[in-house]
């Protein structure tokens, strides 16, 4: 490997709180090491058209508190081409950018993972996304950020009055893991949580279900992850609505809301560690491998184990939940 | 009349932030004057079976930052029955309370109207609802922190990923009053407002709607009343989907959020002038009128007028939000 | 007067959530008439060194939830002087800036009020102060946002143990106006508020707080306003340790927490409501005018009684206090 | 050791955000084990003193949300003699408690220490203290939102104009230990911390300081850890003056607000998995250790190590601040 001597950033797919306390922390300690940035604006769109900008430390004050991202992402359709990621090698060549940090959740990874072994090419990860679904890393970038959007939301319903057989449930993001759901129904309080992971015909999720229906005398609270496999918010309201035509059922989809917001402290400081640690590794030579956090230390994994990894929510967490809704 | 010695209080119909300030001002305000004061539970429900107790001034420490009521809201088909009415002035008779106070909504402060009259008995109401639907009143109890709850979830959706043609539909409260979902659009910049004061067909209403989605060149947000005259998010997204089917659009459906959290801080003030207020207006024999606050002044404003006086939107707000939307 | 081609726009003085929502409206108001905008940063400085620069409808996009003033704000001695303001209408003239909208407190209307007279030339005004100080408005830009931090910060206050002789104060600002620490008292549920309007000796200042220390069971909570006459939460920190050495004292000073964060819903709408006024206000032909907010209604206030006028903070309000706090 | 029929639980000391879900999932757990549970109001004193109050599953419904302890907490001279802690047995013995849960800092589980030795008394302690200072845990009950709360603050403080030689001193809580000013200053894009565990001198702490003045071309912000080693933001104000007296300083003190608030998500889960983790160490026949995480597991740390060892920052975050703030 040569010597780096620039670094390209971009963000790339949904965007995240504590996305730009990781550009911010990526530009600052490439800076710091004399190394040169590149911003890459809209992802791989951004990488085959070009739209980059060198930037200075200056580039990135005030943006730590800001949710988003900076940089924007964007779908790109050509860089699933042989073509289109062959135009953005050549983007890399021309800008004289040495190596890449991409900062996205699974599918800007796997992208990531497909360029950097076609052409050879370093890049480092950073785990960004809310839905917390990425192996070798206990913690992404926005997860936290997410759930305290979710408790905050939830908290807020759980101030109104209380009545006997009402139902509130509530779709939170996660189409294919339920971190935010069941750890946002521990953290307020709520009677059940509705996930992914556990694929329950209809009789298992009413009776899973009607365990916190039963057992409250008030107002009860559902958490529902947002999925074609449980049928989000509005497939569980019917459910239930056919079985206990009684309960007053009322639905909340949060929806984008989860994206937003100002980055809380845990992102803005992980993502600020994972920012410095992806700059050390490039210039430690490491490359294809996704910087994640594990038991409070700083990993590498290879991208590959990352997306395809199967990170489980939790049997003790699925426990929590059950005594604590006693 | 005869002389105060007891004043009674609940809170009625759909709870709404501020009602914990409006409890705590008659409370003291009446212990202040030396007049005995009950809270009675679960509104009229608790009046007819007797949920009363008396309270001292410590019983209202620390509820001014609560949301909810503390004293609870239920539905009460009995009151709308003259025997579920006498049965309630029966209670009032017994527990020696002199006169009520009434915090609730437009059908609360109408049952509050049809007692009085029959009964020639003394109450005063307080418009606490987040519709800010009552006439005679600028501003209702729980309306700006419902204003600010929706504000705060928008802010969020702003944050996200912008791309050309995204399109967020947040559905917020106001079955019947556009308050929330023109004022909420104003206060947070949205592209446009769907109320039910407007009573568009499909084709005006997708009009107003493409000036916004026209002239973005971001992503476009649009607040709707969860109304049947609007057909609620779901209703207009639909719509949208059906001319524009290259639009990615998504929803969020706020529901009962909007009536939680802390109050702000303009609500407590409010409902604690009102709170105080309404004690006045009891020792000055004022009966069967709602508290108001018109043009910064405190009103009495007869139950009749306050329910049934039309109280429009505003064509200025109306046009403000064309000029500021382009 | 001639016709009005371009209308210049300045944020000056102390900055205050909701200055970029008026920003914004005078800016799209404007273009909606077909006029230009010229945005003038760093205030009056800016105007001398000629620090301007067109706005056109996609530079106010997505400020509007932001704090503080994307214009900046700068002090600026030269302005105090004929020369220096002479320089300042110089560029106007250059850069054929027909009128000016100038956002700010106390002193930035004054010196607006003396060059408008000094060269004949249209100057509106819009109140931006979180200190509520000026006269002919009910209500300034910033002023609920800064009470709504004053009372999220004081919430969590009382949420801390609670024992018999513990007294928390809170230092807000208000130099020479109490509405802050007022209204931040009532909406807070504290004991006593300590302001500038009441020029206390420390007998009756210790009267008057001792009333709250008394009569409460658990912790006690003051506010003060930061000001000379009153000495500061350390001034009465000292008075208090003096004449009741047992009590716990615990001192928080909030500072410049009061002037940002995103600004409430109401700021936003009235700094709409007025940014769009200041527009038509200009095209109607009124000059050297603050527009403000009476009884609901839309005024204009010539700029000698906004500044001059002495604005009571209410003795509707310190009964209020008074009753509420027993 | 005998069966354990009933478990007594206790918050003592400071107090902090998400000890009412400690508390709860105490609670809660062992009923689910079929276990009683008595509650001890106001710490040791209460417990001394006979304050207890059997817990069933709805007394802690719905307080997962609050801050503070609904248990209340209060210091106690009586237990630091040998005869307040034989009282204290005595009220165990008699109320047929078997075994305590104690959640407090560093002073209340070295109370807690000395007991359960004395008496060989089944003692599990829960690490509650927003200063993060205990040894064994990664981290305690409520840091995480003392974090978020200062994050919060100093974020507005951010968004006030900026002017070239403006600084922000804010004091933060952490009389031993520096987690919250140095982890809030790279959380919030801070230039410094002053902490206690850095004995500076003056000049070294000048130097330290001038490194974030010098390079930033905007108003600076310096957290500093309330401490007599660190002379505190009056402190450390007073010395900048005197070398920088152009400096225009500005001194902001959080207090108390930083022990208060609802507990963000992290707070509530560690809380909730904690607390049912103290009744399984109880039921394993644990004793006399602290529950805590470290690396992701839940781990046993006997007492004194907890309360003796020493916890550093970590060399990683100070360097991480140094990087960033370039």
């Amino acid at each position: 490997m040569g010597k780096i001597n620039c670094i390209g950033i971009l963000t790339s797919g949904g965007d995240a709180p504590g996305m730009n306390a990781a550009i911010r922390a990526v530009t600052r300690a490439a800076l710091y090491e004399g190394i040169k940035v590149k911003a890459i604006y809209r992802g791989y769109k951004g990488l085959i058209s070009g739209e980059i900008k060198e930037f200075h430390t200056e580039d990135v004050s005030n943006i730590i508190l800001r949710g988003g991202t900076i940089l924007k992402t964007a779908r790109c359709q050509e860089f699933v081409t042989p073509e289109g990621r062959k135009m953005a090698y050549d983007r890399l060549v021309e800008e004289e950018i040495d190596a890449l940090v991409v900062i996205g959740g699974d599918g800007s990874l796997s992208g990531a993972s497909v360029f950097s072994n076609e052409f050879n090419y370093p890049v480092v990860g950073l785990p960004g996304t809310i839905d917390n679904d990425l192996y070798g890393t206990d913690i992404t970038i926005g997860y936290t950020t997410a759930l305290n959007t979710i408790v905050d939301a939830v908290d807020k319903i759980r101030d109104t009055a209380s009545s006997h057989d009402r139902l509130f449930i509530v779709e939170v993001m996660g189409r294919d893991a339920g971190f935010l759901a069941l750890n946002g129904a521990i953290a307020t309080g709520a009677e059940a949580a509705v996930i992914p992971e556990c694929k329950y015909g209809p009789d298992q999720l009413m009776s899973s279900i009607s365990h916190g229906l039963r057992s409250t005398k008030n107002s009860s609270i559902i958490l529902v992850a947002e999925s074609e496999i449980t049928g989000g918010a509005m497939g569980v309201a019917n459910l239930i609505k056919d079985r206990y035509p009684d309960y007053d059922v009322r639905v909340t989809i949060l929806g984008h809301i989860q994206r937003g917001g100002s980055p809380c402290a845990t992102d803005r400081i992980i993502a600020s560690q994972m920012g410095i640690e992806a700059v050390r590794a490039i210039l430690e030579g490491q490359r294809n491998v996704m910087v994640g956090i594990m038991n409070g230390e700083v990993v590498y994994v290879p991208f590959d184990r990352a997306i395809k990894g199967n990170k489980p929510v939790g049997d003790n967490m699925l426990n929590a939940l059950a005594i604590l809704s006693i």
